[in-house]
């Protein structure tokens, strides 16, 4: 394992998409990260979408990399090893990140006693210490309803867990940051962030709050366009879909050029008084200025029109279902360094990415894959929790661990 | 300023969403970021949404809390300030962060030279070197495609700038990175990530690479549908909105015994022989599920079924317009500490955010407004780049440089 990371030590107690993704992405950096699980796995064991095995493909898409450990916490022994494995030695060690909430034994309070300096980030649902989920918070703030095509009754939720990903990433830089001021001044600390307050301060640096208040707008559904500026999404001649862009001068007097409408929009311009020059301008007659596109589009097949809109430099792209993006784009595939294709046990053989990011001053790790529940448990117990063969075996015999097989899975559980 | 990165030094060349994002959330954890631009301002300085003055909320958003310097990079003296604003001496200085590709001068190989220890992160379009934008990577990887209500035929565009943000968030982490290792071993380094590449690698994550190559699966549009398992919105009877979640056993069961549809759930699983206790079976049957559950909210009105949900701790929420979150939500407002009431020039007061996670080592820094374009020029190039006041002076005068009032400014410009 190399990386930018190497040697920094992460545990990680967590379910779902934000806080795996934090440590998967801390893990694809070089971190040696443990992700803790009871002994029949995570809330999120089984998470769709799943491989034809059953195995889930999320797990193994967000906890890539980790090491696995299953420990029986209803036991106080189960936890008492927890608590080891968060708080154990080592300079670069002592880094705890989750989204379960649990008082007592699990809290920074408490574990800070074991380890001083510890590091600690939990990332909650809301300030009220409610559960939320994405699908919670993107409602709650507005987002499904400025979504959607224009004439659409309704709500229109994302597909993607936006706020997770976001929130995810936000655990990452905090806990960089907050380990930073460690190896500068020895101190540990708590980090709390929540997954609403992630998405609200987001909503404000985009500008919507002050929108809203200053001016009373209830932004409305623009379907496909892009805010603010112009950008519309055009059906070329052979039915494929293409996404252009206007929002900068540049690309706005490309697309003109391109499309040949200089003197049509020039009319428009003076028909309605509007500087066309001017971005605003732009978005709020883009209905008419799509008018004037749609035809040159409707005439062309996309081939002829991707080959005009690089050959000026324009920005565009095509529509695309997940299916062909995955088949047909070779960025999303081992053609880019960031992926390799890796057969993993019980999924299969298909493009897995590595950390998007390419750090100059060392090689580009390939992606490992996610481990199954317990394959680390033995190894854990022994490198990082300190106990001896004989102990490590008297856990496994009582069922107050698993390893990867299952076989010395707790009757209990 | 105080904040948990205290005393780091990053310069920022950017415009739009990502990188001014990622500078503006290291300057809410206490670095000091200075971002450059043109002196008739960055290609951002004017996008939507606006204030009433005309003055962008956008910008004023995405730029807070950094100092300003306005200068002429068309003339060779511009940009030797720029690079020695970018490799000023200081332990903790030296950070670039950029989304404007420039060969030559502003490049990693050039600016290296002047200081070999720098860290430079450079966000792309694509691995391809072209220009890319959160709306063209979106509908090229088929987000779109999947999202929005089951009868609509077309693509529907994300309302949020999903990667953008990620993107963003993820340069932070790079930074951070990158110059931990600095910290340790002395060395600078170059961080090259696209826009393209953070949202390819994302979808791997999320196990939708593997779905669609495994299972060949076109996965199709769901509406507002808790993929994967169940959840979903219903209206009330005073025609509000609710969104509700059964992704856990715990919430799914809850749920059923709130709305008290034991006996409907039984008789639905017994009719289709399957388990609602796999959350695959509750997706799959996600019509049968909603439909029994339909009539019991649109009975209630809104605060019945809120009262009850919190009482049973579910997880669900409201839906709102952007409108209505930012005046009825108090998690939106000073209320919450993340957030500050802040009179804004040429803006007005409305609630600002600062950074949304709590640091415990530290006081919270409460957001401070976006600088206007040029406001530290003068402090810039005598504390960061050196120059006395006989040499400022002069720059001003022959307008190389811009301050606040932009009555320097260069007639060329």
């Amino acid at each position: 394992m190399t990386g930018i990371l190497q040697g920094m030590r992460v545990v990680e107690g967590s379910a779902f998409v934000a806080v795996p993704l934090a440590g998967m992405t801390l893990a694809q950096m070089g971190a040696d990260v443990i992700r803790f699980d009871r002994l029949q796995g995570g809330l999120d064991a089984g998470r769709w979408p799943l491989a034809p095995s059953g195995r889930s493909l999320f797990w193994a898409g967000l906890n890539k990399g980790k090491r696995s450990i299953a420990v029986d916490m209803s036991h106080p022994e189960g936890r008492e090893l927890i608590t080891r494995t968060i708080t154990a030695p080592g300079k670069d060690a002592g880094v705890f990140l989750t989204n379960l909430r649990v008082r007592g034994w699990m809290d920074y309070e408490t574990l800070s006693c074991h380890r001083k300096d510890l590091v600690m980030v939990t990332l909650l649902g809301d300030r009220q210490g409610r559960p939320q989920v994405d699908y919670t918070v993107n409602p709650a703030l507005g987002i499904p309803d400025i979504t959607g095509p224009e004439d659409h009754d309704g709500p229109v939720a994302n597909a993607l867990p936006a706020w997770d990903l976001v929130a995810g990433h936000m655990c990452v830089s905090s806990v960089l940051a907050a380990e930073r001021h460690r190896l500068r001044t020895g101190a540990g600390q708590e980090v709390t962030l929540t997954l609403k307050d992630v998405a609200a301060a987001t909503l404000g640096h985009l500008g919507m709050i002050g929108d809203a208040v200053l001016n009373g707008a209830v932004r409305g559904k623009s379907g496909n366009a892009l805010y603010g500026a112009y950008g519309q999404d055009f059906v070329c001649a052979d039915g494929q879909r293409v996404m252009v862009i206007g929002l900068t001068a540049r690309q706005w007097t490309g697309l003109v050029q391109v499309t040949g409408t200089e003197a049509e929009m020039d009319r428009l311009a003076r028909r309605t008084g509007r500087d066309l020059a001017d971005e605003g301008a732009r978005w709020e007659l883009r209905a008419q200025i799509t008018a004037i596109l749609r035809p040159w589009f409707a005439a062309r097949p996309s081939k002829v029109v991707a080959d005009l809109f690089d050959e000026a430099k324009l920005t565009w792209s095509q529509f695309r279902t997940v299916h062909e993006a995955v088949t047909q784009d070779p960025d999303l595939g081992p053609d880019n360094p960031i992926f390799t294709d890796l057969a993993q046990e019980q999924l299969g053989r298909f493009p897995v990415p590595g950390h998007a990011a390419s750090f100059s001053a060392l090689e580009r790790d390939p992606p490992r894959a996610a481990p199954v529940l317990g394959a680390h448990t033995e190894e854990i117990l022994s490198d990082v929790t300190g106990l001896d063969d004989t102990e490590i075996a008297r856990l496994f015999d009582r069922g107050i661990v698993r390893g990867p097989d299952g076989a010395k899975l707790h009757s209990a559980a």
